[in-house]
C-alpha cells in the first residue's frame, strides 16, 4: 500500500497546464484558454508562462518555451500549450510532442515547439485530428482555445496521446526558427575559436538571450573574468568588449558582460542598464564572439 | 448515493470567478481582488479574463465580456466581475445580473454588463445593498475589491441572489454603450442593403471588432469570397474594399478581409498586419458596409 | 471533534503565496516562480500581486507591498514574495520577515519589504541560508525562482521559520526606501502646520500615491471639502490648490483632489484624468502640503 502510494502520490496530483502566446497579456484570449482548461480538467493548475510575445514571434516563443527545462522539474503531468500561430486557418498541422522527461508540448507545427522539446528529448509526435477532443465548433482562427488547450486538458485528464491522431515522424516536422550556435574551433589548441550566434530574446531589462548552449560555451577558450569581443552586425556594426562573468555585480554599473543565463544559454547584459538600448541591438541580429 | 453524486459532481465543483477591469494588468488592484475571492470562497478558481482595458472604457469592457458566451460553456457556477467603473463614488448602483444560461454578471450599473448578459438572456437583476456581503469598511473608490468581488464569491459559496438586495426592473438599468448594428434592407430582394456599424474593439494585432452580430450578417447579400466596401468615417474618410473570408490565410499577406470572429461578431483585419494602423482607425469609429 | 475542526478549518486550508516583481508582466520569470511554488506546495494558491514594477524600483515595490495590509485579511497562511532585487549576485542577504499579524514576507534585504512589514508589525527576521530549502543549483541571478519562492512554498508546507537560517536583528536590516511623512505642527493650535512628503507611486490612471499615512493626515488641520495647497518641487516647481475629498466625483471633471486611498495612505488625483501627466510629476518628487 505504501509502495503504491509512493508511486501515485503528489506527482500525479500535480497537473500543470502552461499557456504561452502572442496574445495580449491578460486579454480575453488568454482568459478563454484558462477557462477551457478548467472546464475539461478541473484539478489541473493553469500557469501563464508568458503572453504578449511579439506578434507571430516564432523565434521569441521558441526561446521562451526553453525555460521549461530549467524552471519546471515535473516532466510527467506537465502540459505546455504554445499559441504563436501565424498559420492558423491554413493546413499547418496541430501537434503534440511527448518528451523523454515526460513533458508534453501542444501547439502548431511551425517549429515553435522544437527547441524546448529537443532540450528534453523528443520521444514521439502525434498530429491532433480527433474531433472528439476539440471544442466544437472549432473556430477557424482560434485553435488555442478549441484545439490546443483542449488537447492539453484531455491529456491531463488521462486521455492517451495515441487517441488524438496519427503519429508523425520527427523528420517531417517544420524545422525550428533557430539552431544552436556552434563553436568554430580555430588556431592552435582552439585558441582562435569563434562563435557565430544570433539574438533570440530581449528581456524587459534589455538583456540579450543568444542561441549559444551554456555547455557548448565551455568549449570556447575563455575563462571567467576574462574578456571577449562581441561583434554585432545589426543596423549598426560594432565590436563590444565585455567580461565573462557569473553575474551582473562583477562589473561596474553601466558596463557590459556575458554570462550564463538561468535557462541553459548565454546572456549579454549591462549591469543596471539596458544592453539592447545602449547598443541598438534588435531581435535576430547576428553576432560573432572572438577572444580579445 | 450514485444519484446524489451525479447531481453534485464536477459541474458543481467547478466555480469560476472571472475578473475584468480597466486596472493595469497584473497590478495590485487585480491581485487584491483575487485574494478577496479566495478568502471568501477558497474552492473557486479565479480567472483573469482581461485587464488593462482603456481607462473608463465601457464600450471596450462590454465587448470583452461578450467573450463569455462562446469561451465559457459553464453557465451555472460562473461569476463574472467587471470593474470598469468611472462612476465609483457616485450614487450609481452596484448590480448582479443573473442570466438564463446560469452565468452571473457583477459590476456597476453603467451599461458595461448589458451586451454580454443579453447574449445569454437576462433573467433577473438585483441591486447589491446588503452590507453583510460587502468587505468592511467599504472603500469609496474600490468597489471591485469591497463590493463586486465579495458578491461574486458569496454567490459562488451558495448565498442566494435575493440576499444581496432588492430586484431591479431590466428597463431601469443604465443602457449599454452600444446596440447591435442593423442590416438596412434596400433595393430589390435586398440587393442594395447596407449595414451601419461601429468599431467596438481593437485587438493587439490591430484587428477591428464591430457591433455586427454574425447571424445578422448572414442576412446581408454577401457570399463567402465575395467583396464588400467598408466605408470608414473616422478622422480620415475612406472606402476599403475587402473580401468576406473564413480566415486570414484566404487573402494575400497585407490584404484586408472581413470575417466572423471567435465570439459571435464580425472582425475586420489585415492578413499578417494591423488594420487599425494601416488605415488609421480608432475605437468607436462609425463604418458603413455596402456591396461592391 | 468539532473543536479540532474549528482550529484546522478554512484558515489552514487557505495558503496564499503572492508574487510581486519587476519582471515583465506575464513573462517566463513570473511563470517560472508560479511553477516552483506549486511543485513544492501543491495546495497553495499563487496570486500575482503585481509585476512589471519599474526596473530595480525599490520605492515602488515597497509601496505596492503595503497593499497587503488592507486587501488581505488572512495573516496566518499568507506568504508574500517580492523580487525587486538589483543586488542579486552580490552578498546582499535573502530574508524572511514574520509579522505580528502572521503574514510572512520573503525577499532581498534591500529595504523593499520593510514598509509593508512594519504596517503589520515586525516580529522576527531570519536570513535564508539553509541550502536544503533552495532549488538546486541556485542560479546566481534568479533568486526569485531558486531562493525566495521555494522559501515561501516550504513555509506554506509547514517548515518552521527557524529552519531557514539564523535570526537577524531588525536594526541590522537595510533601511526602507522611504519613511512616513511627518506632519510638522506650526502656528497657534497647529493651524499653520505643513507636511513634507514624497511621491511613492504613480498609478496607471496617473494618480499619485504619497508617503503620508492616512491616520497621520487626520492631525493636519484640514477638513473634508476644504482646500489645501500642494507644492511640487520636481522638474517644474508649482503650487496646485486642491480639495480634500472622499472620492473623485466630489470635484468637477478635470479638477485635482487629495483623498485617502484604498490602502491606508493619501492619493492625489484628477477626476477622470491623469494628475501625473497634467502636472508633469515623477516618482520620488518631493511635495509640501500647506493650508490655503
Amino acid at each position: 500500500m505504501d509502495e503504491v502510494n509512493k508511486g501515485t502520490n503528489k506527482k500525479q496530483q500535480l497537473k500543470l497546464i502552461t499557456l504561452t502566446s502572442d496574445f495580449e497579456k491578460q486579454s480575453r484570449g488568454v482568459g478563454s484558454m484558462e477557462a477551457v482548461a478548467y472546464e475539461i480538467c478541473p484539478d489541473a493548475k493553469v500557469i501563464h508562462l508568458a503572453h504578449g510575445i511579439p506578434d507571430f514571434g516564432i523565434t521569441e516563443g521558441a526561446n521562451i518555451l526553453e525555460t521549461i527545462k530549467r524552471s519546471f522539474t515535473g516532466g510527467v503531468g506537465n502540459y505546455h500549450v504554445c499559441v504563436v500561430d501565424p498559420g492558423v486557418g491554413t493546413p499547418r498541422k496541430a501537434i503534440i510532442i511527448k518528451t523523454k522527461r515526460g513533458d508534453h508540448f501542444i501547439g502548431p507545427d511551425n517549429g515553435v515547439l522544437i527547441p524546448a522539446a529537443r532540450l528534453l528529448g523528443i520521444e514521439k509526435v502525434v498530429q491532433i485530428t480527433n474531433q472528439k477532443y476539440m471544442r466544437q465548433p472549432v473556430s477557424p482562427i482560434f485553435h488555442g482555445r478549441d484545439v490546443f488547450t483542449p488537447a492539453a486538458a484531455h491529456l491531463a485528464s488521462g486521455v492517451a496521446i495515441e487517441s488524438f491522431g496519427p503519429e508523425i515522424a520527427i523528420k517531417d516536422l517544420t524545422p525550428p526558427p533557430y539552431e544552436d550556435a556552434k563553436v568554430l574551433m580555430k588556431g592552435k589548441d582552439g585558441k582562435e575559436s569563434i562563435i557565430e550566434a544570433q539574438v533570440i530574446h530581449i528581456s524587459k531589462f534589455g538583456s540579450l538571450g543568444v542561441n549559444i548552449v551554456a555547455s557548448d560555451f565551455d568549449q570556447f577558450p575563455l575563462k571567467l573574468k576574462e574578456k571577449c569581443n562581441v561583434i554585432f552586425k545589426g543596423v549598426k556594426s560594432q565590436t563590444v568588449p565585455m567580461m565573462f562573468a557569473t553575474t551582473f555585480g562583477e562589473v561596474p554599473q553601466g558596463n557590459p558582460l556575458i554570462m550564463k543565463d538561468d535557462y541553459g544559454r548565454l546572456e549579454i547584459a549591462v549591469n543596471c542598464g539596458s544592453f539592447a538600448e545602449k547598443y541598438g541591438v534588435k531581435m535576430k541580429d547576428k553576432i560573432t564572439i572572438t577572444k580579445v
